[in-house]
């Protein structure tokens, strides 16, 4: 028989973009829609790493080594050396995107049935890398009345068995803006220590933090034959289509089997590692507009959801997300009622249902994602329609006054 | 226990690139290398399709659809049908590189356990691909004696289990050259239909055949629901750092499956997608002058090969590879043994052990294969190298002349 495969059944649609028919639909209509239901800025890349890829004199575009051209490692190893990792170009493998140092990552240091705990929510795309390795998500809840801190080492514990191979911790946090702090990236090495457990960081979003200091896995000490750090240029430089990431280990086993994946698939991309290449080269300085930028979109976005009825949305201190509970039924019915059923001034809102980003089923009923990265007129007129829309649902449902405080 | 994971060990090396480290160390020494190890032309890429991500006025390097560009994707559909392949845009699906085509479709139509056969000599990193599904590939020999043609239909039928769900074929082949006959592809379609298996069509080489038509899986009639075309830009175009490729199938349900594969790493290279739309706008010409080289160059290759005592030849139909059968004792020691212990005129030459393609073990120790992907002077430069070679090698074995005349 000509079945699909069990892995190709299990494997997870995108949550993030199983709305996208209904907002095309919606553009058919002639209505607006603002999208702040995914990770792609607004921000333009810069200008300067575009042009080196315009001025290659390049004739053939060869494969390059495996784990990327040895000229961009060896630059990348001044960028972490800013940022407090200490590493060498031959600890640093670059991969397709962020996605496939996850996917190696999981591949090099997971079998089918072994476990990964995640905090959740969690980015949903961990579901699908899992799902190809075979691997089991443990979720364990961080909640909203916290700003959705570091679940206990308690909680931990208990979900840790014999099958646990991992720990994955995004800092900061997508899809929650959560900044881990020393204390709480501590208490993860010592449990990484105590149950002799890998730690897959994703750190996409290091340049932006805004509260308090950025605590990297790889500034832990006595960690390093546990961290497998996954990184990527897409949001750091507003890049998301280059697909360069990187996956950086000090554990030479884990790299060396790394490495088998990544021959495999022959190298990453030529054209966007002059790209990442030349973004090493940006001044010192290049953060600062960015963070400033999404730190005053952060700013609005929270003000305006805190000062909508029924709705509470805790103060992300990093990346450009944030989740925030609504006064609603359901998160996906209201996503897709925003596309399908409602408009404001001919505009609407696309949104991400929390639900795609919870392990256990049933949360996040209540929650959406919302990624700023939408300049500052877009975010107001987003949340006009918003607050709108809140009032005109027909699936509204109203709080308590505990429930709305986010203390339940 | 911090492990690598038993598909981390299980998964091979390549064959191709293991010997690397000893072409570094000669080229250190000061001895020039011809890398006929390795399927990288030297063929320029086509200045055009370059100038076309030079002149992009993009702001923004923005995450595509998941599936590639829509405007590349219906270019693509008149591309396929100048080859005979009849099919929509939403029937193509671009991919990093052929690679990832090969991993979608195995992902999608393989699980754990199940069985690919796939005629011998093949494509090194089909058994990657396989390792990283879990599927387990049964080789079927095809010979040198035959140049390579398709092994029987009952060899086939031999190896079909309640298990095996596919079968793998690269036309023109990787890395025999061998260009599969309409009776031979027929003949595969009899079977894929017989015993319900889909037939992967790897097809990176189409333009470039010298002997006789191209049959594509996709010219078999009735063979629809059974056909997962893998192909690329990567030999077509010179542009094997690009990293663009195609998974193209009628199946509908395979599309809707490797689409959740392809949200999980939500787009496929951005400025190389410019690249590869560019190159449907070649003139149709284009491949006139890179086809003529090619075969210039297969003829010098298997001219020289065949007027070395011992060594056998066949005449390779399409693609860029040949096998030749050496008078050596081991395939590996001496590919290994040109690098370390060998030069001519401080000249030699890199060949890769054809016992990286062979699924049984013990095949191939005889065999090297070669890539005539440089211009004929390095190629008669390379050949002097291997004469002489062939002449000091310690490990020379003495065929019969039965087995000189590849008929054994």
């Amino acid at each position: 028989m000509l079945n699909i495969s069990e892995r190709g059944q299990q494997m997870p649609a995108s949550p993030i973009r199983k709305l996208v028919p209904y907002a095309e639909a919606a553009k058919k209509k002639g209505v607006r829609v603002f999208h702040l239901n995914i990770g792609q800025p607004d921000i333009e890349t810069p200008g300067a790493i575009l042009d080196a890829v315009k001025h290659t004199d390049m004739k053939v575009l060869e494969y390059s080594h495996s784990a990327g051209n040895e000229s961009y490692r060896r630059k990348l190893v001044n960028y972490y050396k800013k940022v407090g990792i200490d590493i060498t170009h031959e600890q640093i493998m670059i991969t397709t995107g962020g996605s496939e140092a996850i996917l190696f990552g999981f591949f090099t240091c997971l079998d089918a049935g072994d476990e990964v705990i995640i905090p959740e929510p969690f980015y949903a795309n961990y579901n699908g890398f899992a799902c190809e390795a075979g691997a089991v998500v443990v979720p364990i809840t961080s909640k909203i009345e916290t700003g959705f801190a570091l679940p206990s080492i308690d909680s931990f514990e208990k979900a840790i068995t014999k099958k646990t191979k991992a720990i994955v911790i995004c800092n900061p946090n997508n899809p929650t803006g959560y900044l881990y702090s020393k204390t709480e990236m501590e208490a993860l090495k010592d449990i990484c220590i105590r149950h002799d457990l890998y730690l897959f960081s994703d750190e996409a979003y290091r340049e932006f933090c805004y509260e308090g200091n950025y605590t990297s896995a790889m500034h832990l000490k006595g960690l390093d034959q546990h961290v497998v750090l996954m990184d990527t240029i897409s949001k750091r430089y507003s890049a998301c289509g280059a697909r360069i990431g990187a996956l950086v280990t000090k554990n030479k086993l884990v790299y060396d089997a790394a490495m088998k994946f990544a021959q495999a698939r022959l190298s990453p991309p030529g054209l966007a590692q002059i790209l990442g290449e030349a973004a090493v080269d940006l001044p010192d300085n290049y953060f600062n507009g960015s963070r400033a930028e999404y730190l005053g979109r952060r700013n609005l976005l929270v003000e305006r959801l805190n000062a909508m009825p029924g709705v509470y949305c805790p103060q992300p201190g990093g990346a450009f997300y944030a989740i925030a509970r609504l006064p609603i039924d359901d998160s996906d019915k209201f996503c897709q009622w925003l596309l399908e059923s409602f408009s404001f001034n001919n505009q609407t809102v696309m949104l991400a249902p929390a639900t795609g980003f919870y392990g256990t089923p049933g949360l996040g009923r209540d929650e959406v994602r919302l990624a700023y990265v939408l300049n500052l007129d877009a975010i107001n007129s987003a949340m006009d329609c918003l607050e709108k829309a809140l009032q005109d649902y027909p699936g509204r449902v109203e709080k308590t006054v505990k429930e709305k405080a986010g203390v339940n």
